[in-house]
């Protein structure tokens, strides 16, 4: 008897929590980091330990439920302070993912994403959030691999690589550090000397007139140059 | 008592079903069509007349409920073609759009978009489905108005202009009928002379040796190259 109930409230569409679409968000935040001994620096992403089923112990994405008094974004935002501390200024809707079987009960994710500058990463204290390089992700929970996936091509093919390292940089720095940025989002070496040219093509940054200086020559420090739209959200720019 | 039992159950969090965040799913279909004396083209839509409250009357885009045993793609399809009868071979997904006051309950509605060619468009017999030009859309349903303005933002910044057209166009076109979907696109006139120089230049379209006649001058035919990517999908290419 006992059995059979179970069985039956577990059906499908037998019982109002086996029907319901339970809607989450996650959010992907890339930030650039060089390792100790590294050679380049590498696109790196923070992930939360699961506490509870399913997957328990495994690595997933910040995120969590959607209030039903709040709107995406907010959620979006919330869920990421929530389990990370971090709170950057924009977040941007990726992909809403929604395949049946991604999940033992039936969830639509709707996932964000952000781009923040190194500066603002957030060491947490908490055990069970940790920065990984995206180029080696353990097995993430639910299809959270796939997220990440689909998230690092779109970097990859995203319309105007100035708005991009504007993401991942500080306000100064160097044609070498705006060149580093490139490297690790298209994954190959970049030829200085033609990558110098192609940057002032733009008109996207600004020289100022400080040097670095460190082990090696002298290297001017740039500005991006604000009149440059890198942002432009369309009508959805308004909150909502 | 009746009036507070109502009040009860519909107060946000009291019952199970008020609690409940739904998913729907709705399309968003562009083609381009010349209406009679018109001296342009220009992007058109369907919309489906609702026959229930909220917004009883009004028109809404196509769509309906996920159903807890399909995925977001094949809900947008089956939706779209229960009620207009069209079915592009391809539906992209758009923008998930979940305003807390967006509908009387609480809808997260994920919206796919099409585009499709003039002799896709299925003449529906029923009163209750229409074609509208997008520049002249009565007062729509929820933020189905928004959700129209964001999807032509969309096909305006949308990078691959050979690929939208190629979505509206017939297999062999002209190069005044290509250029009118430009033009209807970017709603301005463009230079025929320059047009050609710029569209001959993009190794995108393959000259034939036919050519169509009529009230002007002979005009060659052309078709798109396939050899040119026109839909990179990406990792998601595979659906679910």
């Amino acid at each position: 008897m006992t059995l059979t109930s179970t069985r039956n409230q577990s059906a499908p569409g037998l019982t109002p929590d086996a029907d319901a679409t339970r809607v989450a968000v996650s959010t992907v935040i890339f930030t650039l980091r060089r390792r100790e001994g590294a050679d380049r620096a590498s696109i790196a992403l923070p992930l939360v330990r699961r506490m509870r089923d399913p997957h328990a112990g495994q690595w997933a994405l910040p995120g969590g439920w959607l209030d039903i008094r709040e709107g995406l974004d907010a959620a979006a935002s919330r869920t990421l302070a929530e389990t990370t501390g971090i709170a950057p200024s924009y977040l941007e809707q990726l992909y809403a993912f929604g395949a049946v079987d991604r999940s033992p009960t039936r969830v639509v994710s709707i996932v964000y994403w952000a781009l923040i500058r190194p500066d603002e990463v957030v060491d947490s204290s908490d055990d069970n959030v940790e920065w990984f390089d995206a180029d080696a992700l353990p097995t993430l929970a639910f299809d959270h691999n796939q997220i990440v996936e689909y998230a690092l091509w779109r970097l990859r093919n995203k319309v105007g690589y100035s708005r991009i390292a504007h993401g991942l940089l500080a306000d100064e720095f160097t044609l070498a550090e705006l060149r580093e940025v490139y490297e690790s989002i298209l994954r190959r070496r970049l030829d200085p000397a033609n990558f110098r040219r192609q940057v002032e093509g733009t008109g996207t940054l600004i020289p100022t007139d400080r040097f670095r200086t460190g082990s090696h020559r002298p290297a001017r420090v740039y500005r991006f140059n604000p009149d440059v739209e890198l942002a432009d959200r369309g009508p959805l720019d308004v909150r909502h």
